[in-house]
């Protein structure tokens, strides 16, 4: 079997392995990216897109980002319950606002970028394993498209892959090991041809359950209703797929047109028990996995990516260990205030089916109590733009 | 039977029915104020006490109110978890405070006055039923400590008359009707005779569950823990109480005293389904009970108060039926928004003993939230404080 070193091999070519394998770059330190994917697999992937303004800040410092060029600035979302629409204003409220820009449109930049700047990014390859990461060089099993056999050694190795995370085993010792909570809901989503029904997102508590009214670009948009997380997604005509919309963003007019693409999407809380383990660390979604509903999930994969690149280039430029043995704490304080973030805007927004009469009109408390109050607002606008990115260095 | 006339029929000498019969002879209203128990149990019951700003602006008006004087004004509260503790400053968020007065000395005061300002005001006295709601003479049933049974016939009724309150039944259609929540723990309190162990409340959550260290002068405190809801009231020694209370407040060494009081007291939720039916309203405890972590109970009494006298001087004194129509929506709206907080803060501060390890460490990272950002200080101490009174007139 042949060996290869590299000072980084990051497992999972999503955001947070190229994100990263970028400021490591940029601080003189090399790196392989591997996925077992193929690069028009990830690039065509599509995944929703709320980035806050501190990961665009980031994703500003990668040559070509279009994000803030192509992405369109939100100021502000809507809440819609009890026939009422609340807008809350982000820049008046907290000064910074989020942009739409769809993730799999960042990874086509971040690949581009990585490419042309030399990275040494392999499409098609499994990780299998990774091992010895109690040592100074852990050392990642791969099988390439091909099938040939290869290792990886490295100073340090990151999952990066996902919620499936290969390397989660290395660092957790199982590789389920860890908190998760499950939703008795799901979301049915919809891509269409069509003018955009709102300028912003539209966050609807209905009594038939949450919809969610976003936007794609100018002539194709994204909308999601909860449906039960077993919902067969061709049980619904075209025609029906508007009229359930259509009945939860009562006051708003849906702008309708052929639905191309449809799919349920089940939703989970996972934060992994361990996010470092000697040589080995998780960012993103291998490290936690959150429901959508606050739009976390590529954000908080970026505020992992910035606390380890501060821990590695201390550890690997520098020979200091303290950045390192302080990443999991440091991440898990923004994790789990994120996680909440995602539970608070899922429980508030839709409809439980084991919720009682109670349950539903405390809810509706609950939103007028948030909208009505200016700090109850602002409370909100911060963690949906984003608390402020934590270094360790 | 007797017959006797007055104009409106209050079934309850709480805090609410004392305080509305104030209000409505202020506006020149006379009433009668009746109550099953004796002037002396109703003085004697000891509850807690934490009035919003407003409920005590409301006391002054009641001569010889001792709330201001004797009343312990608090500008904060402290929340301890993770062996951090945080407190959350009142005055700098809100401008706003809250006092601490028993609601015992605060009944003390009311019955004082009203008996002082010739008040007709009735203990031993018994509700049995009311009737003839939908016409402009509804009549209460009573029977009086010696047996006697009389009825008194009134221009309205007001059920002020507790949790087990009998004029719901002639509002609702039913004693019951309502919609509630159980909660799957109880506190069990204590007084003691000790010097204060903090000037200020102390919200704790622990990993053994939740604790409150409240004051009640400077010789009596009043001390809580969670427990089961069926914990006997006596398994506990001296010491293990002690032992159980200082366990869930690390950081705080508790000033230990005589134990001469112990309760144990289970909570829920409950918002009755209608708060008015023609000649006959709800406010307080009969219209909803709140589970005493957010220390509202009394507060959103008073605001009913507030409601209904506005809307019952509309309809006696102008014969304006628009007030009285407006009354539930109104108040509904804020007790919505009480119960919500209510559940908020029992939720955030207790441990659920069906709480999961992500259960728990999202109510870590949820505390965290709000104790990090100026804003969510400043949304939890506008509850705690007390919304703005509203008024229908």
């Amino acid at each position: 079997m042949t060996a290869e070193r590299t000072r980084v091999a990051i497992v999972g070519a999503g955001p947070a392995g190229l994100l990263l394998s970028h400021l490591l770059a940029e601080a003189g330190i090399e790196s392989i990216v591997l996925d077992r994917r193929t690069r028009e697999e990830i690039e065509s992937t599509v995944r929703a897109g709320i980035l806050e303004q501190g990961t665009v800040e980031i994703l500003d410092t990668v040559p070509g980002s279009r994000a803030r060029t192509v992405g369109h600035r939100h100021d502000g979302i809507e809440f819609r319950f009890a026939g009422e629409g609340h807008r809350i204003d982000f820049p008046s409220h907290v000064g910074r606002s989020v942009w739409l820009y769809p993730q799999h449109e960042a990874l086509t930049d971040l690949i581009a970028a990585r490419l042309a700047a030399g990275q040494d990014l392999r499409f098609g390859v499994t990780a299998d394993r990774v091992d010895d990461v109690d040592t100074a060089t852990p050392r990642v099993f791969c099988t390439a498209a091909d099938g040939t056999r290869f290792e990886i050694a490295a100073d340090f190795v990151v999952g990066a892959d996902g919620s499936r995370s290969v390397v989660r085993t290395a660092v957790t010792g199982s590789h389920t090991g860890g908190s998760f909570r499950e939703y008795p809901f799901a979301w049915f989503g919809i891509l269409c041809e069509a003018p955009p029904s709102s300028e912003e997102l539209i966050y609807s508590n209905s009594p038939d359950g949450f919809a969610l009214i976003s936007q794609r670009s100018d002539t194709v948009q994204r909308m999601y209703f909860q449906c039960d997380p077993d919902t067969d997604v061709d049980a619904y005509s075209e025609a029906q797929l508007w009229d359930t919309l259509q009945a939860r963003v009562p006051g708003t007019t849906l702008r309708e047109g052929p639905i191309f693409q449809r799919d349920v999407l089940r939703f989970r809380s996972f934060v992994a028990h361990e996010l470092r383990h000697g040589r080995a660390a998780l960012v993103g979604d291998a490290a936690h996995t959150v429901p959508p509903t606050g739009a976390k999930g590529m954000n908080l994969a970026v505020a992992d990516v910035i606390l380890l690149n501060d821990a590695l280039q201390g550890l690997l430029l520098r020979g200091d260990e303290a950045p390192i043995d302080a990443y999991a704490e440091a991440a898990l304080r923004r994790i789990w205030k994120a996680q909440h973030f995602s539970w608070w805007m899922t429980s508030m927004l839709h409809a439980s089916p084991d919720a009682s009469e109670f349950d539903r009109l405390r809810q509706l408390g609950e939103l007028r109590s948030v909208v009505e109050s200016d700090a109850g607002q602002r409370y909100l606008a911060e963690a949906y733009t984003g608390w402020p990115l934590q270094r360790t260095l």
